[in-house]
């Protein structure tokens, strides 16, 4: 963000230029006492008669016709204006979606709240912490992925400190970066700054109070979900690998390496968040974030064998973010469990006696659902779906969701187009080059989606909505395999597909 | 609006093929029952190694590559789906707008409310009604535009009736077409339909009573604007001439003839509405209907001389019309006085005693005011402006607006953008060749526009909005004249830009 906001000139009207970039200043810092009139001059040729009627189908034979309007739009500062420029503002629409009903026990936690109240509102939802069974003698000898709240009792109980666990994680990525088969899970990372955040943790236990790590560390750069996370105390290991750009759902990255999957590492752990999904699956971490605009914590999630979440778009707080500004991509947490999987967690636990799960019915396309690479994926789903109907007693409803070619096409142009708009600028100052050459294939695909295009896909994103809501009463929720391919482990999730034309299966199908 | 709604399919999922043209059902029609699953077959080369990189690096050939990938698109029904289709649900999202204050004196007509309570609403805003004045020995001798209300008052008081008035309109029309200098007003005018609709009218008058339209007479084909203006008693001469698909600013038009404008026939009328603005400037109609996105109300309506409003996007109900799913377009009213241009007339008259005028402080950015063709314009905007501050005591403040080719650049690519949406199925049909000249020129110039020049004009949407926001913080309009060019007549608008990028002047300068 630092560049969108270039101190010195902060108060000047004109945009910055970068190399073939212009940088435009934020609207509200621009001083209009600086604005100069600048008269329009339009260049084109002026044609009447014949030789317009010639010029007309001239310009309407293929290829030629477009690049002669090309030269035109760029003559009249089109190109410059449109494909060259940084405009740091989000664009002017947002995906509406139609009002509803809040879901029955679901307890909403104030975003505007204090961090150790939204903490603790959190944790009102969870069953009480049971220290005995997780705490017991099999500690030494087996693994097991550590929750968050076993973090917190380690730590309040004094078994551990901040210090002691970062110097455990420290350790262990760096015996990952020596070994045989290189293990790339983070691309940038410092022992230092996880020592010194593990540090001020460590202290505020001591303390035995809160004091809260904004108040001590400027986290200006910070995106928001960062920031909000630092100041409910959440130590920040290093930034993840992934899948360059978002772009992919392997993970396949030659710029840093492709990460490989923690329980097998000849296979892939999919992406685009391959790195997030890895590190949680290796144990190191209790939770990550990334990025999912067509199943990017989905489906390395599943791969792995942990837990990710595609949020509601607008649930999550995506400023700061490379997807600020997208209409489909969204902010989420991937985690070894469903506990440690915020935000808003509905109140589904059995500790209030009652199975919240059972009054759920589960629609089910079983043509899609079976559309699946190998037997081993719909058969694994088929035994949950069966454990969610006889042991919790839901209800499994047969659906049939109409135009997935549609939702596929239009999720992809949706999604490309606005990757693309994010990064234009700096693919026309030269940058595209230093793509990876599966990054450059995608770009020269998204360059070629029209301005109609993108308008028609937004009429297809209405449709499917309103067919989704036809479905949605008669079912609670979407039941699909998360990928169609069992390259690890296949893991049935429910997905709450309403706000995305997004599905695993259509990402796996168009880039697998 | 009936090609939308096949009546016989209408319970079939699959879209009608028309041609290439495929036209979907309404979501809201489609039985879910009739829905097949096809499983996704995606069609492309597979590659690794050098061959991948080589076919990279072949894309990235200046045309040829995008060749290839459009290429590829079509194989994969990319094209088929996004540009030959007709979706008919409107796109997934709308304009958003800071939230404002309600103007002070502006009374909101209830849109819910019945119609003769509606009327009666709008009429209490207005000055009573002066009918010795109005009546006076002058009529034989001098011209005069009919307001609303004159008719209102020669029906009420039996001085005519509107069948006598519809005899008059239809001879007069039926004049204009043998004359030497064809007046082409109207593109579709049937004399039994005026004579009918005059009929029931005047039969509504002879029995006192109020009956409606609506109830006698189907208008399920009808815009939502037309059956709201039926269902107040509005008699409709006919459909009026306009400038090609909207698409241009002058009213020349060679399928129909152009229309000319009435107070000098070798003059343009100023379009796209050219002919809704030159039939109330020739007297015959107190009011017509108009669409706007870029000045084809104001600059018709400035050049004929008479009134006409881009209403804020919103205000007027878009259904029915063929630019209901853009978000720059507006349907509003030209008419001969400001008395007869509603919606949501501000009680801004003087016949409560005090001078509402007089609060306002008007924007004027000296610079961009005095950048027009002739100073003829200009020189007349200072006389209205004197008018408003000598008279009227309003206060004139000197503004600036910055990044104004961004604002016109924005504006094109946006309209554009969605015009050719709303019309591409019918040119992938091969009816695009059937446009006029001008047209077919304009279509080829939207086709250029890329999905991420859309979102990036997004961006410099919500960038001016940000930019206006700060400049309304001093003034309460912005004065500038509606055309460049002094035509015929200059008239100054007060003009409520805030909703729009467009303004009159950049869209003269666009295809002027």
């Amino acid at each position: 963000m630092a560049a969108l906001r270039p101190g010195k000139a902060s108060h000047m009207y004109k945009p910055v230029l970068m190399g073939k970039k212009r940088v435009m200043v934020p609207a509200e810092d621009v001083d209009l006492s600086t604005v100069k009139y600048e008269p329009d001059v339009i260049q084109a040729p002026h044609l009447t008669g014949l030789t317009f009627k010639l010029f007309v189908k001239f310009l309407e034979i293929p290829v030629i016709g477009p690049l002669v309007i090309s030269h035109l739009k760029k003559q009249n500062k089109m190109v410059e204006l449109l494909q060259n420029t940084v405009i740091p503002e989000a664009p002017m629409y947002k995906p509406e979606y139609p009002p509803q009903e809040t879901e029955p026990g679901v307890v909403i936690v104030d975003e505007d709240g204090k961090p150790e109240e939204r903490v603790e509102s959190a944790l009102n939802c969870l069953p009480p912490y049971d220290a005995a069974s997780c705490w017991n003698d099999d500690l030494a000898s087996s693994f097991r992925y550590w929750k968050i709240r076993d973090y917190s009792h380690a730590y309040r109980s004094k078994i551990v400190t901040p210090s002691m666990v970062a110097e455990r994680i420290i350790s262990a990525i760096e015996d990952f970066n020596v070994k045989k088969t290189p293990m790339p899970l983070l691309i940038s990372f410092d022992a230092e700054e996880v020592r010194k955040q593990a540090a001020a943790s460590t202290k505020r236990f001591e303390e035995g109070g809160t004091t809260w790590m904004h108040e001590v560390r400027s986290v200006e750069k910070d995106a928001v979900c960062v920031s909000r996370l630092r100041s409910c105390g959440v130590i920040f290991v290093g930034k993840s690998n992934m899948h360059e750009l978002d772009m992919g759902t392997t993970g396949n990255n030659s710029n840093y390496g492709t990460t490989r999957n923690p329980h097998a590492v000849d296979r892939y752990t999919g992406g685009s968040s391959s790195g997030p999904a890895a590190i949680v699956a290796s144990g190191l971490c209790s939770a990550a974030l990334g990025t999912d605009g067509g199943g990017s914590i989905r489906i390395p999630s599943s791969l792995c064998g942990v837990v990710g979440l595609k949020t509601t778009h607008g649930r999550t707080d995506l400023r700061g973010s490379l997807c600020d500004s997208g209409t489909v991509a969204i902010i989420g947490p991937i985690a070894s469990s469903v506990e440690d999987s915020p935000p808003c967690l509905p109140k589904l636990s059995t500790h209030d006696g009652t199975d919240a799960l059972g009054s759920l019915r589960l629609g089910k396309y079983t043509a899609w659902f079976n559309d699946v690479h190998s037997t081993d994926v719909s058969d694994k789903g088929e035994d949950i779906l069966n454990l969610l109907t006889k042991t919790h007693g839901c209800e499994m409803v047969e659906i049939v969701i109409p135009e997935l070619q549609e939702m596929r096409t239009a999720h992809v142009v949706q999604i490309g187009s606005e990757m693309l708009n994010s990064i234009n600028p700096d693919i026309e100052d030269g940058k595209g080059v230093r793509l990876n050459y599966d990054s450059r294939i995608i770009v020269g695909l998204f360059q070629t989606f029209s301005a109609s295009d993108y308008i028609a896909t937004q009429r297809l994103r209405r449709r499917m909505m309103c067919h989704h809501m036809k479905i949605f009463r008669n079912v609670d929720v979407l039941v699909t395999p998360t990928t169609g391919y069992a390259i690890l482990l296949s893991k049935l999730i429910l997905l709450p597909i309403v706000e995305s034309l997004s599905t695993p299966n259509s990402m796996l199908n168009i880039t697998g």
